[in-house]
């Protein structure tokens, strides 16, 4: 089965939106089998939309739409759909009850445009979305299939899983994707490709991507088969194959963000955490936090911009601060140290930088950023200069203090070592 | 003048990809009065390719597309479209002379498929690319434009620049396009709705658009005209009205966002702030110290999890996490005259609250918040109830916080009030 896909929005054709619904819908569809053709972004426009439904109707049995289902004059979906398949919009009124009693939970009165939302064309199958008040819908129709969904992403992707899956699973093909991602850590894209080339040109029928994002490289391998068996020996294999090339850099196997990976490892040491932050100003903190259940090793965290703070704080000596400066790593390492102690946590990290924009000399340029990691028996300092601005240095700062917290464990097993070499 | 831009490569209809040229071309196309209405994303195939081109050619003057003009097997762009204007292909051999010369300049013979590089559909206009082997092409049709450029950025902006830009302005309209971004924070996309369409409905020329995005809406007005002083005049009509409609509910009138604008207002009011954090983790210090130069505001802020840490750090008396747990009002109001008085600031924030999946209770479900704004002349706090998941409800906790500082300020112009009535 071959599939479009249309992103619905004139918010989507300006300069700073991209349209990243159809990457995940991609992902879902190609699990099936499901090749998606051709995607589009078209604005609130009835004729352009109308098109771009007709179009895609001619090429392919499967379209996938986001966005356009709001309550407003400008969301068009449903409407232009109907009338390009010749259905009649008929009020729903176990949509409406559902959507009014939305609203009276929330406290609120239903206001009179959200009736639109209720409206559904004949021989549609409505789609809850439990998650918002517009509803997706399931059309099927001289042979296409065709689903409606709304564009926040955090709307639509619950109702493809609930909804869309159950429906397309039926006319799914044997041949299907599979997928393996990797992400790794400390290494360039060059090094990185040079290391593992040699490896993946081996496997024909694998396709495989290596993609840059910021403070991590991540390898996606895809293979289309209908030998689930094969498939998952091959990827098995160029798994082992990468793990011996790529050693300690490869920080997940299944596509975890680096945040969830080391919440897991801490987790599982029964160990915790604590943070004290200038530069990053917190985000370290927030990715810690952002994994449910975190509170179990999460203890706290302190943003310390001034060297007042970071005395008062986590107990700089306010002399290292006036020898050493406050971007230091003597200065990174009283952080860990003095967070890990103040807590009572199994670690501490410690992070001092120059963000930017401003701030920076030629001694200390922006990007300079010093991490260290804290523990009873030690503690590990790693100097950095990241390229980049403010939120690139940001990121790549708690990028690496989240990478030196799992090689802590990497290497010692969640037992603190008996030397403290590293110690300065 | 309308247009369509076309990405070719079916690495662009992967889950990890997306294109990126058409954000470029958007920007320019529209500073120069040209309207995007669809942007498609299209494999190396040759039928989809030539319904692609051959469907904008039905609807749009002008047709930008991007990739597909390399050397090798797949890349059919070149190809497809001279097939669909009905012209013959044909060997340039100023262009082969170059590309042999740019192998030769980098010491290597040219491999014989490139030789399809320098093939030109008859009448086509060469665009040359200084950066790469692959040639743009230029063609007039039957009043159609069609520009096929590279599809790596590097080559693809400098021969924008260079060579399409200064055949488009022979067509430029003198119509641009003007434009308004105001954003909202504390109301409902139909409540918002509801207040200004009577508003935007009476300007027929006007485009509005009105885009939900979490704990804000964004309100996008365009005016495409060749009369720049009516245009601003218009706009600035219809931004006074939606600020007399929606008061202080409007917290940008540029686009920018809410953490900018209460940067900015901090630094205009000469004032300092620092938070004590549970459910929102950090993420309220982060986007605090996400603008440059926030060192000048933001003095400090600490996320305590634990009860102890809230406690310890923020000075919350122990009695009123006992007999008010720690998501309360009282807890709230606690951590921001805490942190306030602790660091020294003009203002201090505190929030608590429940941000799930688990930790919920009948009388206190997730989503529940509490937070605080504490100065020297009282106190204002606000509980909430937020729909969404984990990353939700932290992201509107901190966007209440922020909307409370920028309201503080608004009706107390920097100075504390003399009355703390608020304070429980």
């Amino acid at each position: 089965m071959k599939a479009e896909i249309i992103a619905v929005g004139s918010e989507l054709l300006t300069p700073d939106r991209v349209d990243t619904n159809s990457l995940f819908l991609t992902e879902e569809l190609n699990k099936l089998g499901i090749e998606v053709v051709r995607k589009s972004v078209v604005g609130d426009n009835r004729d352009d939309l109308s098109a771009t439904f007709h179009e895609a109707l001619e090429h392919v049995e499967l379209v996938i739409a986001s966005g356009g289902l709001g309550p407003t004059e400008d969301d068009l979906t449903r409407e232009t759909v109907a009338d390009l398949l010749g259905r009649k919009l008929q009020l729903n009124k176990e949509i409406l009850q559902y959507i009014e009693g939305r609203f009276r939970q929330l406290g609120r009165e239903m206001p009179a445009v959200n009736v639109r939302q209720a409206m559904v064309p004949e021989g549609a199958e409505v789609l809850e979305n439990p998650r918002g008040s517009a509803p997706g819908l399931w059309i099927e129709d001289s042979g296409h299939k065709i689903a409606l969904l709304p564009g926040p992403p955090r709307e639509l992707k619950p109702m493809f899983y609930e909804q869309v899956l159950p429906r397309l699973q039926r006319f799914a093909s044997s041949v299907r994707m599979f997928h393996r991602e990797l992400r790794v850590a400390g290494m360039g894209e060059s090094a990185l490709e040079q290391r593992i080339k040699p490896i993946y040109t081996r496997y024909a029928d694998v396709n495989t991507t290596i993609l840059a994002a910021p403070g991590e490289i991540q390898i996606h391998l895809r293979i289309w088969t209908d030998d689930g068996a094969h498939a998952q020996k091959t990827l098995d294999e160029i798994v082992q194959s990468f793990q011996l090339a790529l050693t300690d850099r490869i920080f997940s196997l299944d596509g975890s963000p680096l945040e969830e990976v080391v919440a897991r490892i801490l987790t599982m040491n029964g160990a915790t955490i604590s943070a004290a932050e200038s530069c990053t100003g917190g985000l370290l903190a927030q990715r810690l936090t952002s994994i449910a259940g975190s509170s179990s090793y999460f203890l706290g965290g302190v943003v310390c911009y001034s060297n007042e703070l970071k005395t008062a704080w986590a107990d700089v000596p306010t002399e290292i601060i006036k020898t050493k400066g406050a971007v230091s790593s003597e200065v990174a390492i009283a952080l860990a140290d003095g967070i890990r102690r103040r807590v009572g946590s199994t670690l501490g990290v410690g992070i001092t930088g120059i963000a930017g924009p401003g701030g920076g000399s030629e001694e200390k340029p922006v990007g300079t950023v010093h991490v260290a990691v804290s523990h009873a028996g030690g503690v590990k300092e790693r100097g950095a200069r990241f390229p980049g601005d403010r939120e690139a240095v940001r990121w790549y700062a708690a990028q690496l203090a989240l990478d030196m917290v799992r090689i802590h464990f990497l290497y010692n097993g969640g037992e603190p070592p008996s030397r403290g070499s590293n110690r300065s």
